[in-house]
């Protein structure tokens, strides 16, 4: 199938007929009319996680009260969760835990990389995940390590140089653009540097490998559809998890916590990272969530996806939208960004019609192709609408210019 | 009432009729034959915490899906959350926040106190929790800051000799002795000194009046019923709080959030602690819970559960057990330490009988008395089923001689 043969509604959805992921749709809460574009920020709900949820609050918490730590599994979820998002970024099994937030857990990961590294020195681009970027600077305030804000895509060069440890996204959330973490890892080993890779914008949509690379931390509120805020997950390859201190010891990372020893004696592996209770009812939600992800093969989801952002590409040149993405054939996150002046209102009568994506300051209109629920009606829709909103000039109204607080 | 007249079950049935705070145990849901007696742990749930969550799963997210966050008011949760935390603990609107587990507040806090100190050094009792303890060592490690671990009692000694920092707890977890917070924060302030209090075992139970104290976290699926796992707050006082820099500061405290800045700005006051996205599941079920607490004078509260704790005392006398809670007439948190040889299968076996508290190695059997549920008939039958079971040996069986992963 070629993306330019997709020159009409009629040829998308026979395009949506022919996609072998189409049926998963049917899993997720969305209704027919919806075209929900913005995956890359917070994932819908399915009736698998709601009704994982339902059964924890109902039955395990109402019902089983506090033996439900024991009779529904709540002490071993982090683990058990983590194993199923080894799955997803090709992990082996007792290497992903899931615990705390992202911010916290690039916290934990970059301290705890440090003292392995040959320079006490950490690296963060300037265009990375604002999070990414003040996490780097409260770390290095504290460790007393020297902090390098290295120019966008520059990061590696600079742990090459420097040695230390770079912090790093997959996909960028700016343009989804791709870093290559086989060829990264190599040039990190060369320099004695380590790299602790931030996947929140490339799990559950790119066919991840993270065999060569040893530290990760990723978000599961985006396409992993975990709900709001559901808790990050740290992956740290075996060959060097025991060799990590965590700066935050919380009790659930001792290798016995319910021994209640005043001597810290970390977990085996990834586990010591675990620290404090974890939130069950936001955890059991994610638990479902990531039951629509059974039996999928990584390559399949990254496919698609790239080809719902090359269609996007291909119907926004015809409209003569610029993108700082990735262009077409290229490899790419799940997202795609185009930019004109008039973003925030155009987004605003976008979603007005039933067309959800976001808005980034100054001018960046953000749409997420989650291969599992989106179609290629979905994009054609989109750009269809969107080339409407901009030839009547609808979008100019004072409703849609109104700001609200999250974007 | 005297606690020596309650000498029958009836006496006792009395008493409840008498209990102002009787008509609460109404809005949990707990069935009736069940005495639960280890809210110090896990409280149970409410109608208001499910209801809460449910919209929040099959309205906010299901339907409204990303618009929630603004709709729903998801991005003000954990301050309208913290509001609510706020008066019980007697802090103003402001100063309490909810964000991450007590392991990750306790060291956000006390990284932020240090430089404030007199001399960088953390002071932690060998009888604190275990995640205080843990977590102290982590801190030290990575601030280069001294650890004093202090012999039980004696944190607020070292603290005097060597100002710096002290991590402590209110309210014991091992024996519910309590701490007095103004007097500690004059000894502190004489020597320079901080103190950063964990107020876990103590908010919901006693009546705290934090205008003394500067810095705290607590847990909130205890006394507070938040659900399992439930994300803990932080208490920041007013004249305090600006002058405190975050080592974590993700990107949910920043000031502006939503201006995606590589410049880090901290939000005002305790808002700056917010650091990751709050996992808002498990945060509304929260928010819900705390509805059963409106209307409730403290003083009422602790009072309640004084008098629970000085029945179980008076009545485990009776018995000829040993505790090692403050006695009868003293201050003590809402709950109490017995101590007997087979605990664990003791535990077991009145579980299994309808009544539950918990079992702590060696030997202690701890009882928790949360003053919005528990009865006086509960304590009275507690204790008389405990002298069942020593009379008879009816503990001794295999079934309550396994051990749980969970105690």
């Amino acid at each position: 199938m070629d993306i330019a043969s997709l020159v009409s509604a009629e040829a998308c959805q026979q395009a949506d007929r022919e996609d072998p992921l189409a049926p998963r749709r049917a899993q997720f809460n969305l209704p027919e009319d919806l075209s929900y574009l913005v995956g890359h920020s917070l994932g819908p709900s399915t009736p698998a996680a709601l009704d994982r949820l339902d059964t924890t609050a109902h039955s395990a918490w109402k019902q089983g009260l506090i033996r439900s730590w024991n009779e529904a599994g709540w002490i071993d979820l982090a683990q058990s969760v983590g194993e199923k998002i080894a799955k997803l970024i090709s992990a082996q099994k007792g290497e992903v835990i899931v615990c705390d937030s992202v911010s916290t857990n690039l916290f934990k990961l970059a301290a705890a990389a440090l003292p392995l590294a040959k320079s006490q020195t950490l690296i963060v681009e300037e265009d990375e995940f604002p999070t990414d970027q003040y996490i780097a600077e409260g770390l290095a305030r504290m460790s007393g390590a020297d902090l390098i804000r290295a120019p966008q895509g520059e990061g590696l060069v600079q742990l090459e140089k420097a040695g230390g440890v770079l912090m790093k996204s997959v996909v960028s959330y700016r343009t989804a653009s791709v870093t290559n973490i086989a060829e990264a890892e190599k040039m990190a080993a060369a320099s004695d540097g380590l790299i602790v890779w931030d996947l929140s914008h490339a799990t559950g949509v790119l066919a991840l490998d993270m065999a060569p690379a040893k530290l990760a931390t990723g978000c599961t509120y985006k396409y992993l559809n975990g709900g709001p805020g559901a808790p990050a997950f740290i992956y740290a390859r075996q060959d060097i998890a025991n060799s990590l201190n965590t700066p935050l010891p919380g009790w659930m990372g001792h290798k016995s916590p319910f021994a209640f020893s005043s001597q810290y004696t970390p977990a085996d592996g990834v586990d010591r990272f675990a620290n404090g209770t974890p939130p069950i009812l936001s955890l059991t939600a994610l638990d479902g969530a990531l039951n629509v992800f059974e039996g999928i093969d990584l390559a399949d989801l990254e496919h698609k996806a790239t080809r719902l952002g090359d269609l996007c590409l291909h119907l926004a040149g015809q409209i003569g939208l610029a993108t700082s993405s990735p262009d077409i054939g290229q490899r790419r996150g799940g997202h795609v960004t185009l930019h004109h002046e008039h973003g925030y209102p155009l987004m605003q009568a976008l979603i007005a019609k039933g067309i959800v994506g976001d808005f980034r300051a100054p001018d960046a209109i953000r749409f997420g192709f989650s291969p599992l629920y989106v179609q290629y009606r979905d994009v054609w829709r989109a750009m269809h609408v969107l080339r409407h909103l901009l030839d009547t000039g609808e979008w100019d109204q004072p409703a849609f210019h109104a700001r609200t607080k999250v974007t």
